[in-house]
């Protein structure tokens, strides 16, 4: 999975950070989880898999297997890839890999929300 | 991180299995996660980190070490180790160890529960 981009000022200072992460889990492999959304979300931004993969700091090679083991777990795939032309190798996210980034971050947004109350609880536990 | 005890049943199936895990993260390392409460979980069923860690796979030095950060992190101490005595090494959950689990797992368990239906439309995506 893709390492999440490290935001120095947060990095360094004592606030604390919290992070949800969903994972769904299928024959014992992560089917979609925070690197598979990462890596659809570089690639929409990107417009293919190779300028993605740069952009997380990951081989092209494990890009493209995490992409082709994500759209096999899919009944429809997540993104449709442009071979030959001039500029080659293009990559974009079908409406399905859309709704499944769309669908993750209203998960992830909306799990903190609820939980904030709870959150707060643990993190007045923590020293400053 | 301990890793998460695999239910044999669950790993062979192809039904999808939904895990959210939320980690709180300070001064750049993770201060509360679901490592550290699965270790908590285990001391108060254990009564000692050795038996704990042991349950866990993992070694004493390193179940001990995440004890010992997890700690550092708080105001006031997750856990209570008793030295000597016949038994000897003993370790128990003070009441805010005993908070910290409550509130993690009532996280986790809100989180999915609110989230159902963008879970559930995610799992639709997925081929069984």
């Amino acid at each position: 999975m893709a390492k999440s981009v490290k935001d120095p000022a947060t990095s360094l200072s004592r606030q604390p950070e919290v992070r949800f992460r969903m994972r769904i889990r299928q024959a014992d492999a992560v089917a979609i989880g925070p690197g598979k959304i990462d890596l659809l979300e570089a690639v929409r931004q990107q417009g293919s898999i190779s300028a993605a993969a740069r952009s997380l700091g990951m081989s092209y090679r494990r890009a493209w297997l995490l992409i082709d083991e994500l759209n096999r777990t899919l009944k429809a795939p997540a993104t449709s890839s442009e071979t030959g032309g001039s500029a080659g190798g293009g990559c974009v996210l079908t409406p399905v890999g859309e709704k499944i980034v769309r669908l993750y971050r209203e998960i992830e947004a909306e799990a903190a929300r609820t939980c904030a109350p709870q959150i707060s609880a643990l993190t007045k536990l923590m020293k400053r």
